[in-house]
């Protein structure tokens, strides 16, 4: 039986690094699960390599088909929808043994992938790991996925949030020596952050009156220049310079940053802006340890990502856990309908 | 009906500053309570002032009675026992209005009731909250609480437990900027901030085998140096000094900030050393924000101290919640009960 999408464009998996547990858990995403239903309303579509997920499958054992399939075509119900990407080579590619050709590969995909969707040939992008080494190995010396993708879609400013059902935080600064983040703090960054953060809210999260939560950078926000005074220098000149810009938002902060996560849970805010990384994730991860979402902010295309590497040491093992990669699809789902309806 | 407790000496709570919310907490604490009952195992003292209780038990609309109690006495069922002392002008305080009287009175119980534990006529320190602010203007120039009791009992080092029934973090700094952090981390202030730890584990909460982990200061304890080098320079170094004092611990780390709060929190940990202040306390707070309790270790006594301030803009008014000071009349119940099996 053929069955068609045609309500919504679909949302593109990137199969990630090829010797990675990116293949095996797309086939245990689809091998499992709800979402791999006739006429979703989000259909979606992997881009890849057909021999690769076959592989993973069989590692598996699971029993799954895969169809070939070019943008504007409609999917096949009980077929999981591939975009295929050749890229000579990867038929020899060992599990947990990147080398050039997966960096080659990961790069195809990525690239094939943003087009698509810059194009409007599909509504957003869920990201499977890759390996910063093996691109490196193939000549793209990018430090990472998400300036990758910056690149390709000419995004001048990103910046990270991790979402998850009781919280959200967005960092300022992200992979950065302790030592070093006071100095990397600028008001203008701060705003931009505030201001990325808002429009993602509205546009994504279905916010109408985002409820936005600046954090301190000392403990209990400083308290009066006792312990720390940028506060008063950087933080609340960011969240001044923005207020003006964004009157249908709940602004408020800085504040105390072992206090501001608990109030975020009980309902009080939609999102803490975090000044560094563990800030943010030291909470997240608390909550959302293994349903955690990592979704980037200020790209012009709706982008989530597993919030886990490319784990070679399991990879082909069948061991690799899916969660992640399913809320990474769920998250970018909502975000794609409520963008859609805000847009509509 | 009277009844004695000979079993063990009481636990003493001071009565903290007489116009911020300590007299309501207690009043409150034993008028709701199932720990006020006859004969208990541990029994509980106020040191502090009978007046000053009266006036919170009338404002709250409280039946509870007073019992005038000296060292060494038996303490009656049904009633508050209040080791009484006096401090001129104390009858004329107004909630919430901290004067140089607060200071005194506040330094007199907390000195009271520190000699009678030193002496061996009671067993436990619960503190509700000071103003730093009248004990100076008193004269008693410490920076805060701990400060004081470290010099009363001659304590050199102490350090700042966090303890819940999901998880514990000790601190290893406190009250400093974020900038400065990292400059003030010492390999021996860490070693320690363990052994100290470690001693009160085996000692007060009851573990033969510690499992101590020790967190990293950067993001991913620093990717082999690629941010931040504290690991290598400084903590790792710390914790092996140690380890082979500790051979029944199971002390590991530098362990990434965002993750091993989790896994303490999933049973692998007893406690987490941790760098600095929101590094423990946003963990902490965001299991235990209203059942958290406060426990210095370093002291030769036990001590537990509610979680929050003075909270004078609320004194007097009936609003006061005593969930925090159950919690550490608990915790030094029990830890007071574990020192003396463990003392045996």
């Amino acid at each position: 039986m053929h069955t068609t999408a045609r309500s919504a464009q679909p949302l593109l998996i990137t199969m990630g690094c090829p010797a990675g547990i990116g293949p095996e858990i797309i086939v245990r995403l689809f091998a499992g699960d709800s979402i791999w239903r006739p006429e979703p309303a989000y259909p979606v579509a992997v881009v890849g390599d057909i021999k690769t997920l076959g592989r993973a499958a069989r590692t598996l054992g699971a029993d799954v088909r895969f169809a070939a399939w070019q943008p504007g075509q409609n999917l096949t119900a009980g077929q999981i929808a591939v975009l295929q990407v050749d890229n000579p080579g990867t038929d020899k590619l060992q599990w947990g043994q990147p080398t050039a050709v997966c960096g080659q590969a990961t790069a195809s995909y990525i690239e094939t992938a943003v087009s698509l969707i810059l194009a409007g040939q599909a509504s957003a992008l869920i990201t499977c790991p890759i390996s910063k080494f093996s691109l490196q190995q193939a000549g793209y010396a990018y430090p990472g996925h998400t300036e990758m993708l910056a690149a390709l879609t000419g995004a001048d400013r990103v910046h990270m949030m991790m979402a998850g059902p009781r919280l959200k935080v967005v960092l300022v600064t992200i992979h950065e020596a302790l030592k070093d983040v006071p100095a990397l703090l600028r008001p203008e960054a701060i705003s931009a952050c505030i201001h990325e953060t808002h429009a993602s809210l509205v546009r994504d999260f279905g916010c109408t009156r985002p409820r936005i939560a600046v954090a301190a950078l000392n403990p209990h926000g400083g308290e009066q220049g006792l312990f720390g005074d940028e506060e008063a220098r950087i933080i609340t000149p960011a969240i001044d310079a923005v207020r003006n810009e964004l009157p249908q938002a709940e602004l408020s902060g800085p504040w105390p940053p072992d206090s501001v996560f608990y109030q975020a849970v009980q309902g009080k805010f939609d999102v803490v802006i975090t000044m560094y990384h563990d800030q943010g994730l030291i909470p997240f991860k608390l909550l959302h340890f293994k349903d955690g979402v990592n979704v980037t902010l200020g790209l012009p295309i709706i982008r989530t990502s597993v919030d886990h590497g490319t784990a070679y040491d399991i990879a082909g093992k069948g061991l690799a856990n899916a969660d992640s990669l399913a809320a990474a699809l769920d998250l970018a789902r909502t975000m794609a309908s409520n963008r859609s309806a805000h847009e509509g």
